[in-house]
């Protein structure tokens, strides 16, 4: 007899209890309905992950048992069982797996291993459980695993297969970066096939601060074949059969679990029993979806991002500077389609050293998008500044400091309208700059969110020509796409007088932030000292920088923000 | 036969390994000169602390057993043990404390308790030692124990004592915060009392971006006695002359050793043994300094937060607004004191609605001080903002909009000083501000470095008052500290207005904020509630604001920044 499986691929909300549980309730009603015999919810489902210093509150680890109670009510007359990640506690708290049927906790699994390195801090919110979970429903032994558990090679999951695990379950809240559900894939099939078990993960979707969760939930059959793959940034209900004594047959085959049984290492596992009866149904047939496109995934994350940070936060609209450059366009572009573009106002703020064709630009991709726009010019307001301070400055040159003035006049003029009508002001700017520090504290770095921050400006090109492509047309236009990068900030300016040209740059930031290779390693790949001193010295000087931006998306393998927590105050020089 | 200690209470700076390098090769010889038998530094001296993620990058490693190898030929001439704070690693890294005597590393100890809580990220970088380390001079044992180690009832001091420690090492880098330094007292007394062991205790001292160290480094005797106490927040090398015996007599007298061998859980533990002579010398007067005067170490910890962050960075000068208020008159003063009333620049950037009384009494507080300030009023740049946002804004009632533009316009003016002349922009803002979220993004809150973003309003006027007294005259006067406070951005505007009376305000902020205590637990405490759900709905709206602020020195229990990690998108509504 086969076993229906349900994933509730679900975009929760941290914090709110009351909107999780309306949704938790409508997936587990749908399951029931269709007639799944277990539905798995992605990690921390409850309480929306990263809870992060919430969980010191007493008063919110109350209200998560007592929400649980509230679904365990609820389940009373469904006949599904209910996997369901919320966060325990007595003393310590833990990110744990509840199995809920039929109005009971029958038992529940607290995470083993909790990561503590990139953006997760789990060490610093859990305690880790020590005993692996298996559940029995007629003979079939499922076991629970959670996020990073399935991770590690001598994991709780190497018990659960010696201890009979026809199905391994996996509660996730795998964070999005650029090709990363390919390696999640990977890693899920290799485990599938060593452990020669059904795996069906459930993973998160939708945005949190500077994380989105892409989905792309997935079951994978004992031989590391994907029989069920759930399309990625999109909530949804997703369900499979699967036969049970596969992982048998699979066993018996090529026999992989007795490696496990000669390990030394053979843990204890609790395990309970669900009295719950299988009975046969019409079969279903599994979604599968490829996900792969990088550029079209980075679209998908940063349209997520961008919504998920407007919705949740209780805003309708957004208010950006448009400079006619590739940054903004894009950032405009993207949350036009997240949004609506009724719900995007582009301030055009040109100053004596716009030029004509940035405004154009900026006027022509506005129209093309449907979004509203404003101009007004900074040069008066300008001229007031230097008239005021020039009496202090009069024995100096000109310098950057002119170029922030007119950048933080801008900075100004877009909180003020974000202030008047309660719209959210996006900053537009992007890794490489974030990286060298080639951008203007409140000024151009003024907003609440900063949907760009973590794409390499070549990378930014591509999706820019992607979004072109999924839309059919060439809604980004051409003139924005090719010219070269200037601030405007002085006559005739362009990013390359400043920074390397950016594939070279780009190509460096890679290895030096995301690869955290060092400055002798980069050395010996045969780069110029000279121009390496210069990246390192601009992305090191610059921390101070990056401490005060906005919070944007994670979208690479290693992101500014709580990702990389380096020191201000630093004398380390590699050289 | 006494052994002479001596605890060098070193300010490192972080990644700087030759500025200290040199410091410790100071030290060395400094106690060499004097005799010293043993040398103690705290935790990662050579590194600074915390490095953070300079962790992840291996030249970073390397370089650290580098410059061991440096302190350790520069051992070779000396004759005295030398115990000093490093990073060691393989393919992990370690928190370790390496003995070194003539050119030799003798052995190391690994932190076996790793801190992950508060502004602690340390599972994050180290992986954990799992044996407790014991060295051997002429008879006498002497463990190793690594900060948090000893805050650990059952860490592996106990270990130290079963086998026979006659004192006990602790390296140290224990954050500042009021009232710290008398818990962290607290505590080493009962550890050695009931460990009726000798233990010394040598703090970090300085500034590390967010963080202070003051030092207070200390030896306790076996019956619990203090009998060195070193300076808070001052460089130095303190000497005390112990007996070795002590132990074994406050331990026979009172037989407290023995319940610790009653204990089934007994650590091995690796011994050294080093061939160094003790010899007798003119006996040596330890110092004991009393520095549990609250609000005078909430100055000194300001101090040197300012003068640390100011240097370590490379700044020579600061700029900060001055709008006669306490503030920004605490900033200043203390600022004057940090680095020198020249180094200090105020400017008063008065608009419409600045009172005369604001005016003079910054110039009066500037003369005071002997720092320099410049006047430019704001009126005429923010009229023209008015008037190029008239169209936009027309069928609107002016509200804080229109106050923003103010704040920004001053932001804007003092970034203009900092980088037309390189000198470090101070935010001004204190708790009770970054709390709520009474305060302007990009305007008073741009800076370089928030130096009182820590300290509740209740208590910044305390700290004022004891820097008069500390002045023996009235340098922040009478006005500034008893009129009642005001933002000035429109006519007669009183905090009060907006916000409750700062006393009750941050008594409520401090139990939700510094106690966590959750609203039902405040209700239950007698608060009002609409003021309550007024309070922590402020608390919780504006994390946003705290995420862009500047960083600032720990101060209290919990602070905003990496101590206090708060979800920006929060749906969590406690009542």
């Amino acid at each position: 007899m086969k076993i229906r499986i349900s994933l509730a691929q679900m975009n929760s909300t941290v914090g709110d209890y009351q909107g999780n549980i309306e949704k938790i309730k409508d997936f587990i009603s749908k399951a029931d309905e269709k007639g799944a015999d277990l539905i798995l919810f992605p990690e921390l489902t409850l309480n929306g992950y990263p809870p992060e210093d919430l969980i010191l509150k007493t008063q919110f680890l109350r209200d998560s048992l007592k929400s649980i109670e509230e679904i365990q009510d609820f389940s009373e007359s469904k006949d599904v069982v209910i996997v369901l990640g919320a966060v325990d506690w007595d003393v310590e708290s833990y990110n744990t797996a509840f199995v809920i049927y039929k109005g009971e906790i029958y038992g529940s699994y607290k995470k083993m291993f909790l990561p503590n390195y990139s953006v997760f801090d789990e060490k610093r919110y859990f305690t880790a459980g020590r005993t692996p979970f298996l559940m029995e429903i007629e003979r079939i032994k499922i076991g629970i695993t959670i996020c990073e558990d399935l991770w590690v090679p001598n994991g709780p999951a190497v018990s659960l297969a010696q201890n009979g695990a026809n199905l391994i379950l996996n509660l996730s809240s795998s964070p999005f970066y650029k090709g990363r559900n390919k390696v999640r894939f990977e890693m899920l099939k290799t485990r599938a096939s060593e452990l020669s078990s059904w795996i069906a993960y459930c993973n998160n979707v939708g945005g949190q601060d500077e994380l989105v969760f892409d989905g792309g939930s997935v079951v994978i059959n004992p031989y590391g074949e994907i029989e069920l793959s759930a399309p990625s940034f999109e909530e949804g209900l997703y369900f499979i059969d699967i036969d049970p004594l596969e992982p048998t047959r699979a066993n018996l085959r090529e026999g992989k679990r007795k490696h496990y049984n000669q390990s030394a290492y053979y843990e204890s596992v609790n395990t309970i029993k669900i009295g719950k009866k299988i009975t046969g149904k019409n079969p279903i047939k599994a979604i599968k979806v490829d996900s792969f496109d990088l550029y079209e995934q980075l679209y998908l994350a940063v349209k997520t991002g961008i919504k998920d940070y407007v919705w949740k936060n209780g805003f309708q609209k957004v208010v950006l500077g448009l400079s006619g450059g590739i940054d903004s366009s894009l950032t405009a572009a993207i949350a036009a389609d997240a949004i609506g573009p009724e719900n995007v106002l582009g301030l055009l703020m040109p100053s004596q050293y716009s030029s004509k064709g940035s405004i154009d630009d900026s006027i022509e991709l506005s129209k093309n998008l449907g979004i509203n726009y404003k101009i007004i010019p900074i040069n008066d307001i300008y001229e007031k500044y230097i008239e005021n301070l020039k009496e202090s400055f009069k024995s100096t040159e000109e310098d950057k400091t002119e170029e922030n003035i007119q950048a933080r006049i801008r900075g100004n003029l877009v909180m003020a309208f974000s202030n008047k009508y309660g719209y959210l002001a996006l900053a537009c700017g992007n890794k490489s700059e974030a990286a060298t520090g080639y951008a203007t504290m409140y000024g151009d770095m003024a907003g609440g969110f900063s949907p760009i921050k973590d794409l390499y400006k070549t990378d930014l090109y591509k999706v820019a020509r992607k979004y072109n492509e999924l839309h059919g047309k060439e809604i980004i236009i051409k003139s924005i796409l090719e010219k070269p990068p200037s601030a405007e900030l002085r006559p005739n300016q362009k990013d390359e007088d400043t920074l390397p040209p950016y594939a070279l740059l780009d190509e460096i930031l890679f290895k030096y932030i995301d690869r955290e290779m060092s400055y002798d390693e980069l050395l010996q790949e045969g780069y110029d000292e000279g121009l390496l001193k210069n990246v390192i010295n601009m992305v090191n000087k610059n921390e101070y920088k990056r401490r005060q931006s906005a919070p944007g998306i994670k979208l690479t393998e290693r992101s500014f923000g709580k990702d990389r927590r380096m020191p201000i105050t630093n004398k380390y020089i590699p050289w």
